[in-house]
């Protein structure tokens, strides 16, 4: 049976550890994959845990126990998140993103995978310490970044539909008041889609007013579930009355000005 | 300044490398990252790609020139994707799947991560040798299977939108034929998604005569844009005339029969 080296194993267990993040990997599944004793396996993921240290890339945390191992927790560094904040400003302060009506342009940003990957870093980090069963977006422009912030802390995703569909069963239907121009929408969720008593985070990729994560926490009552953190891509700070108060974004819409131009800065998440 | 040992080197490029799937690295990243030589790095990237190799978890590619590099390629084992598709099928045959009018409940499976991570993993490594610049997808079941296909391509996703919305900017719309119920439907996106004359993959959750499909092909005529490849989750091969004709899924739906139980198999890249 061929025996893999130090150097193999460590940067195998890298992958497998980064590729399933918030997820808990027993010990044994590293010692059969590598035919290694368990105090071999355990030296190697020292090696791990101190390369993500140094280098500010993350960490592994220990789960004791029977059902324990280790998992790995993403993070990004400080002085990455603050470059990437003010990278998108830059990147919303472009003239042509502003179309008519005053409207920024958001949708190629938030299909792009990097740019979407390193706000899930940022949003996954912040939400890191609470316990939660899912993340929930609403359809359609959240979902990619939502996905993203599901899969860094190892929960499923929930996705709210604007109107009732014939392939999801029994669904829950709210009315709400949009906050900016108070039209009443309707959000959808069949039941299957979560458990009662559950706690979740809601992500989309932008705040008005708030009335669309009033609505979510609305909606979530009557799942018998709580919303516990909220966080946004970018926030219209311009929008004096939110109908939410706790929540994090990245960047802060300050204004569309006369001259058509958007200003964006980072949020307070990087002050 | 601190000095980097090989297991700290090689699992750092490991992590870095596979969270930038299809994306060409230059070795001068690493040179600078660790403070080491090209030619330390150039070793370390051998025992990588090595590592890579025995475990059949995707590969590294080395892209010469100057603007070169090297790149990882992910994928999954024949032996893993051959059984992630039988117990998609066992987890779809559960016969509170089937929602009333016959509907496959699919919602929960294509919102967890490991699971559309693993399908994205098996549809990315089939369209990984031809050359794409955009995912497309229709809203909105598909769009985290995309999602996760665009990531690991390495390219820009595009969603494709049922209505026009205000927040797009000028849009292209175009009218289709559902396949399966010859409904007229619509979908738009916006002119600022996509460059013209550009290469592209369909990637859905589900088909049933493939009408959103043709949809897709006729709307990236508009682009000037050709669709090189279609990527399926579940395909109902009940639906026996087919609008497109080549496209991979990597589970058929054979029927639904009188009891009400989805009965399903492996599809044809499995066999």
């Amino acid at each position: 049976m061929y025996k893999f080296s130090r150097n193999q194993r460590v940067s195998a267990i890298m992958k497998l550890l980064v590729e399933n993040p918030n997820k808990i990997v027993n010990l044994n599944s590293f010692t059969e994959l590598f035919n290694a004793a368990k105090s071999t396996v355990s030296e190697d993921i020292f090696i791990v845990r101190d390369t993500l240290n140094r280098l500010n890339m993350g960490r592994i945390e220990t789960v004791p126990g029977a059902a324990g191992g280790v998992k790995y927790i993403s993070g990004l560094p400080e002085e990455k998140a603050k470059e990437y904040a003010k990278s998108l400003c830059d990147a919303l302060s472009d003239k042509s993103r502003v179309t008519p009506g005053d409207f920024l342009y958001l949708t190629d940003l938030i299909c792009n995978p990097e740019i979407v990957h390193k706000a899930g870093l940022i949003l996954a980090s912040a939400f890191s310490d609470i316990q939660i069963d899912y993340v929930i977006t609403v359809e359609t422009k959240g979902i990619p970044l939502a996905y993203e912030v599901s899969k860094l802390l190892g929960v499923q995703l929930v996705i709210v539909r604007r109107e009732n569909k014939i392939t999801e069963g029994p669904s829950v239907s709210i009315n709400y008041v949009s906050g900016s121009n108070r039209r009443i929408q309707n959000m959808s969720l069949s039941k299957k889609a979560m458990k009662k008593g559950s706690n979740c985070i809601f992500i989309d990729d932008f705040m008005k007013a708030g009335g669309t994560a009033f609505g979510i926490i609305d909606l979530m009552k009557e799942f018998e579930s709580t919303v516990l953190g909220i966080g946004i891509l970018v926030d219209n700070v311009q929008t004096p009355k939110k109908k939410v108060h706790d929540y994090i974004s990245i960047v802060d819409l300050i204004e569309i000005n006369e001259e058509g131009f958007a200003k964006l800065e980072p949020s307070k998440l990087f002050k």
